[in-house]
């Protein structure tokens, strides 16, 4: 009655990323030792560049009365060093009770706002063609927000509870509406709470960061698939200045299978926002993240041909100084292309290049060594991050 | 010839600790910003509410002549959170052999002085009801001892050996003999052994903590379970002062069945002990630990009633030294009630509440965060600790 | 399609190490509290003392056309203590894709180097009988060397890529070569590469420290299996000095089965080297580490009688000084002597013991503390260590 089922995704990829030299010399003469660009270069073997590489265990019981319950516990695994093997079940950690009614499930999980930006993505969010938009999420919360419940060692949660939550009480719609279907999460954020009030330690991020709150809902049907999802994930909080500091999500994706091509969408735009409760405070500037995604796959023989351009745009709404202050804001774009040759359907050969533009101080990659942004004295910018991958997947 | 097991058990719980404000005030009168009590209260989703949620590998295979090889490698894990997969096999991790003579277990493995708390405790030693003879124990090595051979990041081990031991050896008696049965445990400290002993390292506990040797025997026969077990756990050493210290252990429980209901009790005594071989020492208090517990399950349909009220005092030795200083013993109560509805064999439904009463001192709680004991110069003592589990049990 | 199997191996273990007075006293005259040598013993509950304890997941997928893929995720566990589980694949965790042409393997996987230290050792590395040139070579990466990839908390992997390395590509020949065998394998550093290479950061062992290269080829029919292997783990680093240091390693094994008693032999020779790019440089000396093994196993019944005698010798390269300056070569010899009996092909009872004799600083141990080398002012200089296991194996 269980399953033991798994992914071994192994491949050599390779990741370059140039900055550019933004001093500004006085009289315009640069120094001795000036260097115009540094790019930093790491070829590595990796893990999960087509699918998640993990080992998890599942099962379902008939509870009779059309009732059933079920379990899941999937982990995260590092297949290329050996480093990380069952210690967790951080990709997925449930147990549901399902029925006409829907399905009520307990533990770890995906979050609602997560699935757009996966299952609209022809790189589902994997290796060096993964949607800008879930690279620039990633590391949102951290604008202003502090650590929450992350998982040690799961380099993929941050603590946004961008992709996964813990502690959460999951409610899913039946399956037979007619193509709809929805799901929407409460995350705990386990904090204590003092009575009276008064006695809360001045600690910060300790009595509400953590929390999630989201739902999804879409309609699939024949060819089209369209959904849209909203989330506030609680990043920070400061319980005697009353503000709370929230990523709060919303986003739209679409896909059209028109057979010999599928096409794919998504729209995101997130905001990084302090709540205040307080009369007199200081006001704060907002971060907000919009992007867009647009995508195509080809089914060619036992193969398919994947490619998308992503675009991301921080607006971080600075108030104008001066003309000689550069108050632009930061953007990126992508564009990703690859190839996947299944030798069956659990074993697949992959390759996907990419390449991200950075402008204005946005400092996205697609893999590899953070960008070098000082030297001697210099300072840097990042500009283009280039990568490929070329592996094997195999599931069983 | 593998068994792949489990349970997820998964849950909403709340705690509500609260501690009164005893503080001595000059003349009586409180300060500005007194607080009558504080109440600290957590609310989370929680793993293991009424079985511990874990996933193990198991196997034996026939030797022929009656003698068989078998193994049990548990691990327990946090479904709640994803964070805690088969990081370790602490739950119990042995080999064994066994025949006609009985079984030789090697590994990691219950002590023989923990079954008859958990055995004879309607909720099993899980949750917010579990007997407060276990929750007294478990914190009780560290009264005047030191960490031994614990296993990280597992919350359900301590310092002194009280769950379960590792590096053993155990015997158990064969299952024919009547009803009766038994089981002896020696744990090795695996510490290192001088030759000659005047070069020991002065560090401490290094010599003999983390020993433990114990036993326990009991008769089982239609309604009726009764068993006594003894131990004693090293929880402490220091090799030039000629002075050990040890938890000695001494629990009996019962079981009745009398099929509309089954009755449960026990009665627990532990010491907290140091023994001295110098010819001049320092006279050091044992502390005693005394408690015992009266329990009830009723079958109800598909169901079942638990209730349970549990009372454990410490004995501190402590002098009397003048009728000004409290040297009251410090002790405390519990009752629980809960009832479980079972979907099928596998898949239980659960609520438990539960009420903790301290005195004197006492500290013990049900779960969640830790009794306030200190705010603005003012000093709080533990009263009750309040709580409950509601949620779903699924074993595979 | 999945196979999980798994080793469960405990016994009891003890080891007594010596090492002598070596002070040099003036006037010859040894102080109060003089000591002539220090012992020191530990007795424990160990694992793997015959064969590792693991527990592992592996499966083939048939492709078709003569091509198959597989994986094999293979976790150390400490069955004598449960504290480690599943949490790493440290042992094997690799995807492999073969056909006529031989097979390619990614992942973490033994080196070629390790393999004639292991196969050619009536003991197969395991327990006190452990080869003492693999005793020699697991640490021999410490001598001029630093840490690389290892693996946290499993102390079978060191920093000089020793029996394991990450990150790896691999070749092995196909098996239908009239007896002929081989593999190559590559292991990544995953270090960073700046462009220009002048701003590279100073850091030591940031630039290649960690890659691995070797092979091992082969030829095994009928009673006879003979193996050479060469290989190069790159150690340590200094990009600014231009140095690289390397462990170059070099063996051959082999064995020959005559029925009523197989013989083995093994020779070997690793050199620690720093390889200078610089034109002006300080010389350094390296370290060579030669080593040989002779042994025979002796089947009787359903039993197996199993002895080897090794001899290691460093060589430090140390030039003369004067005579008063000991400039003489480490070395350790080891004898080990042991039976295995079976149960069943899964199950078997053992015992080994063993005494390593160290002379001129060598300071090897078959297991247990290391040599105390200082106490009250003197030193002392590893001598023997004597050691036992005795426990049983169990497969599944």
């Amino acid at each position: 009655s269980v399953t033991l089922f798994g992914v071994v995704d192994a491949g050599i990829s390779s990741y370059s990323n140039k900055s550019d030299n933004t001093t500004l010399f006085p009289l315009g003469l640069p120094p001795l030792g000036y260097v115009d660009s540094i790019k930093v270069k790491r070829t590595v073997l990796s893990n999960s560049g087509y699918n998640s590489s993990r080992i998890g265990f599942r099962g379902t019981e008939d509870l009779g009365g059309g009732l059933a319950a079920s379990f899941w516990l999937e982990a995260p695994i590092s297949n290329d060093d050996g480093q990380q093997g069952i210690a967790t079940f951080a990709r997925r950690s449930t147990v549901s009770l399902s029925g006409g009614f829907g399905e009520i499930r307990l533990g770890r999980d995906y979050t609602p706002t997560f699935w757009n930006d996966t299952v609209f993505d022809p790189f589902g969010t994997n290796g060096v063609g993964t949607n800008l938009i879930s690279t620039a999420n990633t590391s949102f919360g951290a604008w202003a927000g502090g650590a929450t419940t992350s998982v040690p060692g799961f380099t993929n949660v941050t603590g946004s509870n961008y992709v996964r939550a813990s502690n959460t009480v999951g409610y899913f719609l039946p399956p037979n509406l007619g193509g709809f279907y929805g799901q929407v999460m409460y995350g705990f954020h386990e904090r204590d709470k003092y009575d009276p009030g008064t006695v809360t330690p001045t600690a910060l991020n300790t009595q509400r960061t953590g929390r999630y709150v989201g739902g999804r809902f879409g309609y699939a049907n024949g060819p089209l698939d369209v959904a849209a999802s909203y989330g506030q994930s609680t990043v920070g909080d400061n319980f005697f200045a009353g503000t709370t500091t929230k990523v709060k999500t919303f986003n739209l994706g679409a896909s059209y299978d028109f057979g010999v091509v599928k096409l794919f969408g998504e729209y995101s735009k997130a905001k990084n926002e302090v709540d205040n409760e307080a009369i007199f405070f200081t006001p704060t500037a907002d971060v907000d993240l919009k992007g867009y995604l647009v995508g195509v796959t080809v089914p060619v023989g036992p193969g398919l041909i994947r490619a998308s351009y992503s675009h991301v745009k921080y607006d971080l709404n600075t108030p104008f100084i001066s003309p000689f202050v550069t108050t632009a804001d930061p953007k990126a774009n992508k564009f990703a292309i690859g190839y996947v040759h299944n030798l069956s359907k659990r074993t697949a050969l992959y390759a996907t290049v990419a390449r991200v533009r950075n402008k204005n101080g946005a400092n996205l990659t697609l893999g590899g060594p953070s960008f070098v942004t000082g030297f001697g004295g210099q300072t840097f910018t990042p500009k283009t991050s280039t990568g490929y991958d070329f592996g094997i997947r195999h599931a069983f």
